[in-house]
């Protein structure tokens, strides 16, 4: 199995996030992750912004995903350098900076009413 | 955190767009999003075109997303110049144009039964 | 609103289709459906062709999607030039061919247990 | 209805997988598809190798897509030459490699808790 430099780009876009502020379900608790893959042989150093409706963008997250490793980052679990989470219930969006190129996807479970709503979708590129 | 500027496209398309006419949801209405990101320095200035099956496309909605901000357009809530709104329970598409580029991203939520059916897609970019 | 000629692509695919055998829902009955936008000012005539896992592809089936309107082919209720439908219960495959570029959106609504399942993603454009 | 050559891409990446180990549903078990679609008049040989947060890649899977075939790769029952399976409940990731060019689709439906959560997206092709 070889690995893929240059694959996939350093920087991607996801408009519609939200982290619910209820959870009913039984066993998943209502979450969001940024699913990263790193086919390389480098490891990648990443970065992540959020964006809001009418307040400046939340910056000073980071994460790291391996060489030939992923990573499925959960947003309801990062804390950025100055201790500040991602607030619930209030529509964001993101964008994953990575010093390698990386593949992003973007995953939504919501368990508010209890069953569970899933959604998913690649994330969009910036192409350099 | 910088701004890109000239990220992303001007115009983007979602081909199924529908506004369920039944809510059953404890939490959740029925309801659509056009998520949108300007990941630039300058205001957007959105325009939303809506086709149906058989009749002329509905215009004349309008919707700001400003530099370095997120806006979550509600389907279910925006109104044009002529106070029309978006008819529910008839299968429709939607084209987004900005004056800057943007990132255009749709969800719909579904509560017609109870229990929630959630689905989104990045919308597709029109690259000029 | 004007009409943009020559967006999208005249080839879609769609590899992940499945029309469940079983309907428990309330509202829905579990159908799939593939949602064509026509932004151009010229009427598109639109083939699709089924794919299988182990028997010949079926074609035959013909839809339209007029200038600046939408058409949400629902699969479940889409006949062949033979009088056949799709199969229930089956793994299948999409390729929708238009004479004039279109953009192709595919989704699903699943109630074979009651609540619903949705899922939606854009086709896979071929650019010629 | 014609074969066309050379369309998709022989390289494609899933950043988002995860195989539930909770199946409570009463038609469906938890589940993942890597759905593929070969288009073209040549049989497709396929391998699979799969990522981990802090393991070494899994490869040895292989499946194949004949041509003008589709086939559901169901991530459940696929079995490397060595005789080893997919861990269940850990977040992992996919690269499908073939050497004729397909089109790629993923698609998770989970019962863990009882009602179904179905989401889906196209996997993101190398452009070779």
């Amino acid at each position: 199995m070889p690995h893929l430099n240059g694959v996939g780009a350093k920087i991607w876009y996801i408009p519609d996030c939200f982290w619910p502020d209820i959870t009913n379900g039984q066993h998943y608790v209502s979450h969001e992750a940024i699913c990263v893959l790193n086919p390389g042989n480098k490891d990648a150093k990443i970065d992540l912004t959020f964006y809001f409706s009418d307040t400046q963008p939340l910056c000073g997250f980071t994460a790291e995903c391996k060489a030939e490793r992923t990573n499925h980052i959960r947003l309801d679990k990062i804390v950025n350098d100055q201790g500040r989470k991602i607030p619930q219930g209030v529509a964001y969006a993101a964008m994953v900076r990575s010093n390698q190129p990386i593949i992003v996807q973007y995953s939504r479970l919501d368990t508010t009413q209890a069953e569970i709503g899933l959604m998913t979708t690649m994330a969009f590129p910036v192409n350099s």
